[in-house]
Formats: C-alpha cells, sequence, structure tokens
C-alpha cells in the first residue's frame, strides 16, 4: 500500500481519516472525521481533492455518518440518507466523481431495502462494502496505469521524467494515475529522476506531487514552470507524463493549466509525452477539445496566493485553471485497459470497446 | 519623461533619488540617497536593477558624494575618488555596467586633472556633465529601440503583445528595451493589450512590469508563466517581445529563465518573436549561446521566496537564473541601430558595424 494514501477507515469509533492536503507540505496532518459537517467541510475546502479521492471520501463518509446514529425505522435510515447525499453532493458541484460515488452508494442502498427482511445492520454493511469496493477498484485500475506505463520504460538507466500538477497517490486512493508507472517501477527497481514543475497558481507540484514522490522514496526535484525549457535542453527529460481532467472523443486532453505548454516544449525537443487517466476520463459527447470550456478563476489566487501581494492591486489577471493538450502533440494515451499511441477518434473508439487487458 | 524613472537628482542639497524596487508593488518608496553607505546599499539590494538603471545610479553616486565634501587638495579628492570606486564597484561584482560607468566617470575625472588649473568645483561640474551624458545616452538608446520596434505595429487595431521579466522603464532610464515600442506607440495613439508573463521564481513580470505598465496607462494583464500556451492559442498574442541579458554572436540570446519557452511555444502558434537590447549586449567573444554559462540560484527563491514555504524543505530544488534562446526562434533582433531579422552571425556581425540608424 502506498504510504502516503489520503482515505482510510478506523473502526470502533468509526471514523474518517484523511490526511489534510492543505496543510501540505508544512504540517502532516490527519484529519479523523466522524460528523456530516467535518466531512463536507473537507470536500468543500480541498482537504481531500482529485476526483477518486473526493468520490471515496464521500462513499466512506455516508457510510461513517449512517454508523453513528441508531433510527426508530427504516424509513427514517432512508429519510437521512437522501438528506445526507444531498448534503455532500452540495459540497463541491462541479466533481462528477463526486455524484458517481454517492449514486452508487444510493443504488447499493436501495437495493439492500428492496429485500423486506432487512435490518439497519444489514444496510451499513453493504455500504461499508460499496465504499470498499470503490476504493479497491479505484485501487486496481491506478495499478493497472501502472503496468501498462511501466512498459515504456526499463532497468538499463536511470529515466528522468517530468510531470505537472499532481496526478498521483493524493489525487486517488492508491498509486495516482501519471505516478503510478514511477511508484510501480519503483518497487521494482526501476530508477527515475523525476522533475515536478511547481504549477502555479496552486503550486500543486511542488506542494503535493514532491511531496508523496520524496515520501514514496523515488529521487524528484521541483523546478518553475518556466524552467521546463532548459530542463528538457539540458537533456534531464526522457518522457513527460501527466494525468487528465477530461479528454474529448479525438484524444484532446484537458488538464491542469501549463500542460499544453508542456507537450508543445517536450515535441519541439524530441521527447515523448504521455497522459495516463482512467478511461472513465473520456468524454465522448466531446468531439474535440475546443468544444471544453476551460474555467477562469479568481485572479487573487496568483497575485496574493502566498500571504503576499506579488501584483498591483489595479492590475488585471488572467487565471484559467485548465489548458486543452492537442491529439496531435500526445504521444499516447496510458488507461488501465491498455495504451492509446498517437490518439485519433477511431482509436479512442476502439479502446474503449476493449475489456481491460 | 517616462513616470516611473528609477533615477533622478535632487539639488540642495544634492541627492540620488531611487524608486526602492525591492517594494513594488506593495508600496512606492523614493530613497533619497546622499551617503555613500545608502547608495552601496541600494545597489547591493537590488533596490536599483536592470543593467542600464545600476550603471546609471553609480555614476550619479559618484557625483552625490563628491559634491558633498570639501577636500583640502586636489591630490586628497582624488585618493577619495579611487577608494569610493572601489567600493561601490563591490556593490554587484556581476553587473558589468556598473564597471563601465564607473570607469566613464574615471576617464573624465582624469581629463579634467589632467588641466594644471583645475578647480574641485570644475571636477565637480565634469562628473556631473558626464552621470549626465551616461543617463541621457541611455535614454536615447531607449528611445531608438523603441522606434525600430514600433514599425513593427500599425494604427489599425489593438495589438496583444507578451512580455517576460522586466526589461522596462524601471531598468533603464528611460522607455526599457522591450518595453520602449509599447511606450512610444501608447504616446503616438497605437493601441496595445500586453500580457505580462509573472516570471517565477522572483515575479519580476506581475511585480515590476505590470506596475510600471499600468502606471504609464497601457492595458496591461498578468498571467503565470504556464498559461502563455493557453493566451497564445486563445489568439490573444499578436507579438512576443523581450529583453536580453547577452546575445552570442551568431544570435542566440541569454534572457530570464522561461524565455526559450515562450519563443518555441511562439514559434508553434506561429507568433512573431522579437528581442530588443542594445548592441552593447552582443558578446561578440561568445559564438553561440551553448558556450554561455548558465547562473544557479538557491532553490530557497523557489520553494520559500514569500514568507511561506511552498516545498517540502528536504526535496531538491532546481532554480537556473537564465535561459537561452536559440537564434533560428528569433524573427528579429532590435537594436538603437535598427532590426536584424532572423539573426545569423554574418547579419549579426553587418549589424554592429553599421551606424546607428
Amino acid at each position: 500500500m502506498h504510504t502516503t494514501i489520503p482515505v482510510s477507515l478506523q473502526h470502533d469509533p468509526v471514523k474518517l481519516i484523511l490526511l489534510d492536503q492543505t496543510r501540505l507540505p508544512e504540517e502532516e496532518l490527519f484529519l479523523h472525521l466522524d460528523s456530516r459537517d467535518s466531512i463536507y467541510e473537507a470536500i468543500k475546502k480541498l482537504r481531500v481533492r482529485g476526483a477518486p479521492a473526493i468520490g471515496i471520501a464521500a462513499a466512506y463518509g455516508m457510510y461513517v455518518c449512517l454508523a453513528q446514529q441508531s433510527y426508530p425505522s427504516l424509513t427514517a435510515m432512508k429519510l437521512d440518507f437522501a438528506e445526507l447525499k444531498q448534503y455532500f453532493a452540495s459540497s463541491r458541484p462541479t466533481a462528477v466523481n463526486l455524484f458517481w460515488a454517492l449514486q452508487r452508494m444510493q443504488i447499493r442502498f436501495d437495493t439492500v431495502l428492496s429485500n423486506p427482511q432487512a435490518r439497519q445492520q444489514d444496510v451499513l454493511l453493504a455500504l461499508l462494502d460499496e465504499s470498499t469496493a470503490i476504493f479497491e477498484e479505484d485501487q486496481a485500475m491506478s495499478k493497472a496505469i501502472g503496468e501498462h506505463g511501466l512498459t515504456l520504460f526499463d532497468k538499463t538507466k536511470t529515466w528522468g521524467v517530468m510531470t505537472h500538477c499532481n496526478a498521483g497517490g493524493l489525487a486517488t486512493s492508491g498509486y495516482g494515475t501519471a505516478l503510478a508507472p514511477l511508484y510501480l517501477g519503483h518497487e521494482r527497481g526501476y530508477h527515475f529522476s523525476v522533475y515536478s514543475n511547481e504549477t502555479r497558481p496552486l503550486l500543486q507540484g511542488s506542494r503535493l506531487t514532491a511531496y508523496e514522490l520524496n515520501k514514496g522514496g523515488l529521487d524528484v526535484t521541483i523546478l518553475c514552470d518556466n524552467m521546463a525549457s532548459l530542463v528538457m535542453k539540458e537533456g534531464k527529460i526522457d518522457a513527460v507524463i501527466v494525468g487528465a481532467d477530461r479528454i474529448a472523443a479525438n484524444g484532446d486532453a484537458a488538464n491542469k493549466i501549463g500542460t499544453s505548454g508542456v507537450a508543445i516544449l517536450a515535441k519541439y525537443y524530441n521527447i515523448p509525452f504521455y497522459v495516463a487517466a482512467p478511461s472513465s476520463t473520456f468524454d465522448l459527447k466531446t468531439a474535440h477539445g475546443s468544444d471544453i470550456v476551460i474555467e477562469k478563476r479568481d485572479g487573487e489566487e496568483v497575485v496574493n496566493g502566498f500571504g503576499k501581494r506579488t501584483g498591483p492591486k489595479d492590475v488585471k489577471v488572467y487565471n484559467p485553471a485548465f489548458d486543452v493538450t492537442d491529439a496531435s502533440l500526445i504521444t499516447a494515451i496510458i488507461t488501465e485497459k491498455g495504451r492509446i499511441e498517437h490518439p485519433t477518434t477511431e482509436k479512442v473508439r476502439k479502446h474503449l470497446e476493449m475489456g481491460s487487458v
């Protein structure tokens, strides 16, 4: 099990345990949460972040909150479940994975209740089972991405790998996505020298990726985003691996702001550029990346982000949160099913029709 | 006269007036300096920065310090001049422009003293004249770069221009280098929408460039360095203009870290990329950019730069201060003599042999 796992469960009394990501890297604070308000707050305030990790936290959170109550009837339990689900769903209204996880819990809840013999204890066991399944499936997905990514490397040398933002263990239940091949390889005696772009404005690369890779025993170096060109020119990078937030049907990939710039530099320097993401990241209703609307965030994140003002008060700031990397810049997309080399609409469609390999 | 001029002189009592650049953008503090220690400290601590501005501050500083004394003899004055020159020269030992300006003051001092009739008052007038000449020549250089750069634009539309770091009025006595065409055009009714990359780790783009352009009445927007790709893709940028710290004989240009990445993005998006610098920036003894040694700075600037730790304590940080942009990525180099389109060793040589045009 990966050491920086952000979500776990402690029994007796049952509690949700989360590593508070907002405190990193200065402080490793594990939150022991057993109230609906504290769990809601942890998701809302990004104490737990990363699509899979949010879903898992919400699912376990449902179980933890319900397990503490003694309901006069199953009807009362059902009412409370509905109220709690709605509450958690409102914590991060744009997080698709959150709704998906809560919906799985709902379906499991309804299935148990369809048995007229069901007791409260049966419901709780089923909910624990379902949240554990979500957790374990995510771990398996991470591991499979790791396996498919690891075949790009070998043990003949130390591989210089650049990554951007955080697509690691902190964002999932296990090895992460982009970082999965690196963790898996490290366990098996491969050697990596990882360069983590700090990823302005929120610095996930220096605060989170550098933290977790270092914790996991990997060799990691932080650099400013604008140093990527020089580091590539110096021959330090053999491959770039990043995650993705959403991938269009043609392979265009939306990810943290700055990713497309790294891809263009990689192309210029003839360095392969890989996107690692679960197949659920594909959005086939979106034909091209140009159809993806880019979230614009508050400029204060850029000019007032370190506890000190770093830009004039009366100057405009542009703060897009994501950008889209054209499929033509992507050497391969790595999913739990395998790799899509030089992605096209046709290759993406075929890949998604496959079973896991 | 440009409003953010960083150096000026106040008489009676004679003082050197500098805008303290380390306080920007939070505070506009003008330092009134009349002691050798305070002038030394201002240069050393980067309160005044930018090669031309440092030279001008040191030259005026020599005059200010000598003008306050009454020497028993010209020999005593000469001894003090030598001591003061050595003191100022040690304030920033790598600043070529500093030594150059002090040497000009020395030559002028020696010329006056070669006249046996010379009085202390004659020496002081000559030193004031020489420092004013350095100041005014720098202004003329800026203006000429501005003129040669401005012919790239016209009044038919608002031009989107990206810049990186600070090559503006704060670094020189006048319009700056990269920003000179923008200030000049603004005065003449041209329209610009300037995008200033914040320029990690020291944020000269958001702290200084955005400050001075805004102050000068130009439309300016701050963005993180890693947003350049998206902003270019969105069609917001018609041209990139940056400064240079040193240009090799073949046109390869060393400038603030991140510049080469912006140049590669500009090439990918078919946006012209210009380097604006005085012809004195060329170093013909350096044949290619690969011969330029890149200064590596303390990693704390990256992970502990703004009063808050943003990376784990025990993780390596790479912090190169400059990078080199290959001549093949440069559409033209703009100097006070004109423009070198698609620079080559041959074109650079011919350009430098020209008189100013």
